[in-house]
């Protein structure tokens, strides 16, 4: 099964933990916004466009995905009343795996079309048009030649599936410094396959001139086997697990067979991965850090350990209820969160998350 | 509120009716598939495209929209293999209000795609690509000049909203014999504005050459208010709302202001509409019949008026709630099955359901 599949198949189960998760997520995309800006700005420039297709991949169930389409609607409208031109028609698509929450997205569109228009000055503007596209991004999801700006944040840290061959990973569910060397191999080729197929399809969607701007979690060092957040937050989770096992509550060789279809690829392996396929010219290749202790100080919550855990939670439960089965869930996260506030303290932890903003223009 | 809103309301309360009603205009879209058949051959001849976009407006749930998409590419695939080429991307778009469930569409796809491909010989057929697009079809759905085929099913016969001004319609819940000459006035109007925005939007957004297909339920006599099949439904439902009054268990007022946002046009009107807006040509324009003891027949079940009850109750049941609340619905549509088995062997109730196919080609 798609890991993707697998992370929307309980969706309804952690409310709360995905509204933390969202927090995080609108940080990064406000903190995104300006390089969005400028891609969406220049390929206004070079086009001015009289329509315009713009997707966003792992919409999610929708709040922030929304967010995002509402400021490059209102970019666009800048731009065309700048130049004095009409308003585009513009075409939004919403994508992710067809167990996502579309009724979701789709019952808050009258009322999110009714803001922006009365958030947007001019009464020409528009008119807008919104789609639902379920679908892998790790295959082909449009027409060829359709799309002019492509968004994607937060996703494609999420491998297309577990690396083959890794049952040796024992006691981990991660790459860690414990894991024999096949492990952080299989893990990067399995980032490459996904990466340059994800590449590839974009290259067949995309117009010649056509933008993409994608954020996700990556790392700084070059060695994937690091302390960064993301490598901490599995580790302490597979405390958690191995707390299980101890216990006698989850067998050894279940524990040995589940591992986490994640990767946090470094600036170098994005970079090689783009240059290689081809079909896109760099504008961008960054890092944009965000501050864990301060994102936790937002939230406003008196309890750190609490919002840490809700925060994987959200992402690493459908994956344990679909491995373990729910029975366990529980007992998991309350181990989880007693580990997190033993390491909360501690610098490595609190180091921050490594985001990796990409934006390139389709040649 | 406008009418198609609530009928999807409510959508999760009828499973039984509906697979009834689905039954039904799964055998009106069996009926309609040689003209189908005709437009799209027809449409593939002139242009050979190399992409095509196929739309089914009200889609509902998808069974059905799902079993004429598979007809379609099928069509298509053997289209493209007589005449040599390749096989053109094909873009399914889904229609349905905001509040349709997609998420059940959208779950179904993966399965209904592999089956698809499983029954298409060839193996370069393809790719598809399905979207959903959440919107009434009384407006803008599609950006300009996107669409190459259209197809509509058992949707078009219902109004954007119940006429204005028919507060006087007194014990009816439709046009009926003793209906004041304003209230089958009001209801053409709204039919004609309805229906001629519907061809003025689908204008905009269809391609020249561009082929739509779209069947409702029609009348043949020109008289509005006649006893055709779906005008004696109506009457009848009335007469089991007009008993609950007289018992005291809905107030006369609440009866007096409710009515049903439906019409059925005869042959004439949906071609001076047509003709009026001008922006299509008319290919066919007929009437096809179903008999409803046939149909009743086919559906294999011994009670014959608790179809007939379940066929209306799946429409009628999200107007009902919304409007008297859902704690009269049993009580009602029981005593409707009493009035149904009352009337079901007199001849006018079983005259049958009389389809209005209309394929049209975009000037």
């Amino acid at each position: 099964m798609e890991v993707g599949q697998v992370l929307h198949m309980n969706a309804g189960t952690g409310e709360t933990s995905y509204s933390n998760n969202s927090h995080l997520q609108k940080k990064v995309i406000s903190m995104t916004m300006p390089i969005i800006e400028e891609a969406m700005t220049n390929l206004y420039s070079s086009t001015s466009p009289s329509s315009l297709v713009i997707a966003d991949l792992g919409c999610s169930s929708g709040h922030n995905s929304l967010f995002v389409v509402a400021e490059l609607i209102k970019i666009v409208e800048k731009l065309r009343q700048e130049s004095g031109h009409q308003s585009p028609e513009i075409q939004v698509l919403l994508n992710d795996l067809p167990g996502n929450d579309f009724n979701t997205i789709f019952k808050s569109l009258p009322s999110f079309q009714k803001n922006l228009s009365s958030q947007l000055e001019a009464k020409d503007a528009g008119p807008y048009f919104f789609s639902g596209v379920p679908g892998s991004f790790y295959g082909r999801l449009f027409m060829k030649k359709s799309l002019h700006f492509l968004h994607s944040s937060y996703s494609l840290h999420w491998l297309s599936q577990v690396p083959e061959q890794i049952e040796n990973n024992k006691r981990n569910i991660y790459m860690a410094s414990t894991s024999p060397p096949n492990v952080p191999k299989a893990y990067y080729s399995q980032f490459q396959r996904d990466f340059s197929t994800f590449l590839k399809c974009r290259a067949e969607e995309m117009v010649t001139g056509g933008r993409m701007v994608l954020t996700f979690i990556g790392r700084k060092s070059e060695d994937p086997i690091n302390k960064e957040g993301s490598n901490s937050m599995w580790d302490l989770l597979a405390m958690a697990l191995n707390d299980m096992v101890s216990k006698g509550l989850i067998k050894e060789e279940k524990m040995d067979s589940f591992n986490i279809p994640h990767y946090t690829p470094s600036l170098s392996e994005v970079k090689s991965e783009i240059l290689e396929e081809g079909s896109f010219s760099i504008d961008r290749l960054e890092f944009s850090e965000i501050s864990r202790s301060t994102y936790y100080k937002e939230c406003n919550h008196s309890d750190v350990s609490e919002i840490a855990a809700n925060s994987i939670r959200a992402v690493a439960e459908p994956l344990l209820v679909s491995h373990f089965g729910d029975g366990i869930i529980e007992k998991v996260f309350s181990r989880y969160k007693e580990i997190l506030s033993e390491h909360i303290s501690q610098d490595q932890f609190l180091l921050g998350v490594t985001n990796l903003i990409v934006s390139v223009t389709k040649k």
